[in-house]
């Protein structure tokens, strides 16, 4: 695992909000140990103890990153008691977070190992913390080029978040809302080569919309539409406006597309017959 | 242009908020390219699609960073359509954004280039993230040394946003509220050399001040007055609270000063004579 | 002092927002002359003009970086006016900020400087932006090798914030509520050490815990308690909500614990005698 000597980049995603001394402590602490280290935000706006949206998030960014970077994610509700520290090696990366399933999408994936190492922690009067005093010395240690593997025993039980894959069955495709972004743009986890070239229905939250776009101005304004996203994933939008607002949509309600033909066309967009919608 | 060999600095500017990974897929993505690169955020904070808001931040921002940074703006409600791709080599720097209005202070002072390079994008599933799929790596190539003219041909045609100037005619200066802080000053887009030394009345909102200051700290607690503001332009600011709140302030409302007199003199504060607000 | 040699990370802690131009333009000055820097944020959503909360997270997050970083913290109600920039170089750091109380944990530890360098300062339309025109050139000088003994005259008459110490008499511990973070928990000015091991009742805001933990984990749902933070200092916290938000504590509050006794035992979580809460 020599590609793991130049590590350069770390990612920090955590729920310590910005009014905070929070992720300055953390990067001060890296910075003291790994003083070259290039630090970038994801988000550290995840909702207080939201470990399914530090995942999302997690996932949605780890991939542009170059091989090497250290990813950081805390939020982590189980601070400072005997819940483990993880840092999973896959993808040509390292990810570091609490054993609370934040990590599931890499579980597979990686070797898994529960760092284990009192002597890269930081002493601190309290046990609040772990995310300057433990899981910064940790990431400064791998930025510094420790591999994964010095950081304590492999383990093959961590815990997993429970993430109902989409499905589809007699034309009718069933997923959820995994995000709302901030244009109210809702994306699905519905893989987008799913829906083919026919007509559809996509429903969620009691609305309705019946037209495929290939991007958002392809929309009239005020029209809702369902497009490719930029995860490859089916998302809804509406022009001009925030579909998640206008139709109340949240993350975790259920999308339902129902095919209602396919003619195998690669037309990417077209009206729906006429009485298609009542 | 033998200066853009050095680049090293990026500056990003979006209407992507700050709770989702957007902009740290970007980051990744430049600094995958160019790992030397130092990114520094202007902000991230737009109101989505706010093109103009976005130009005002960016022409305020971008004289404070050495020659050779790239300055990369992304509020782009055209996202995917055939709305080009901008590269602009301008006072000593470049800016990238979307054909949409954005660049118009530097259009008239340097080259305009339409960004054509599909052999620098990057593969994506969708077209709805132009921010991580193409405009990150253009700024990554201009970063590794790529002079702005190889990346598409000069064009003349960039679209424009329509910024009425202000004007000055007997006595009387007609401006417009070009920002608002946070901490409710009133920013507007006259020139601060217009005012003279002489008494004064400006008028927005239905409300007026007469007085005006050198520093915040120079008004009496709760009063209302006219300075010079830290980009050259009149600012309103009122002191202890929010201006903008108090008297119901928005961006684009129209600000009007009528120039009571001018005795040429330099007194920077003086009282209106009595009478003078009804 | 040569340790002032090798400065390379500038901190920086605002009241500026992140929706405006502030925070890059100070970035773009600091890097205009001190291209090697590295740059990270404290916070930039300081309340307008509220010294009191810079000071307490400046103090925070300082103690987390490496010596010879410079903290620059600009909350500052009296830009322009004849208010001095201090400098001050304390703890193997150098503080940069207005005189206006916010360096007041290290002025009796360090040596206090009133920076009066106008060489170094910008040029600049109007003097309501000495963060970008007076701060970061200060800072960057320092980063760039300059010691603080340049900078100015060495003066003792800083003007210090009255900081009241908490206090304990006759069993009862007195503090105030410092901090109030985005979890909730109510961070106190008390020492940890102050509680001892035996029972007690801590009271805020017309509210009552009496249960000691080590992590928030260690508290039941809904549950309310007192722990050691991350500071060192004492911290009430609720389960799975904000017990800021359900007991109606702000910044500032009186908190008082009743030490009912002292066993001297180090028992970590007990509970109260019956009755002991009416």
């Amino acid at each position: 695992m020599d590609e793991y000597g130049a590590m350069a980049i770390a990612t920090l995603l955590t729920d310590f909000g910005l009014d905070d001394y929070y992720v300055a402590a953390v990067k001060g602490v890296i910075l003291s140990r790994a003083p070259e280290a290039t630090l970038v935000d994801v988000s550290h706006q995840v909702p207080p103890g939201d470990v399914e949206t530090a995942l999302f998030l997690l996932r949605a960014a780890a991939p542009c990153f170059p091989p090497g970077t250290v990813h950081l994610a805390v939020v982590d509700p189980g601070v400072g008691s005997d819940r483990r520290l993880l840092a999973v090696a896959a993808a040509a990366a390292v990810f570091v977070a609490p054993d609370n399933g934040l990590l599931t999408p890499w579980l597979e994936r990686g070797e898994v190992y529960a760092v284990d190492r009192p002597d890269l922690y930081r002493r601190s009067p309290g046990r609040t913390f772990d995310g300057r005093d433990r899981f910064a010395p940790v990431v400064a240690a791998l930025l510094a080029g420790c591999r994964p593997a010095e950081l304590g025993p492999r383990v093959d039980d961590a815990i997993r978040c429970a993430l109902p894959p989409p499905r589809r069955r007699d034309g009718v495709l069933s997923g959820r809302v995994v995000h709302v972004d901030r244009y109210g743009n809702v994306v699905t986890d519905l893989p987008a080569s799913w829906l083919g070239g026919g007509p559809f229905r996509a429903e969620v939250a009691g609305h309705a919309a019946t037209v495929r776009v290939g991007c958002y101005a392809e929309l009239g304004e005020g029209e809702a539409g369902v497009l490719t996203g930029s995860l490859g994933t089916l998302e809804l939008s509406l022009r001009g406006a925030s579909l998640a607002a206008r139709w109340g949509v949240e993350r975790g309600d259920a999308v339902r597309i129902v095919l209602e033909s396919d003619h195998g066309s690669d037309i990417l967009r077209h009206e729906d017959p006429p009485g298609a919608e009542e």
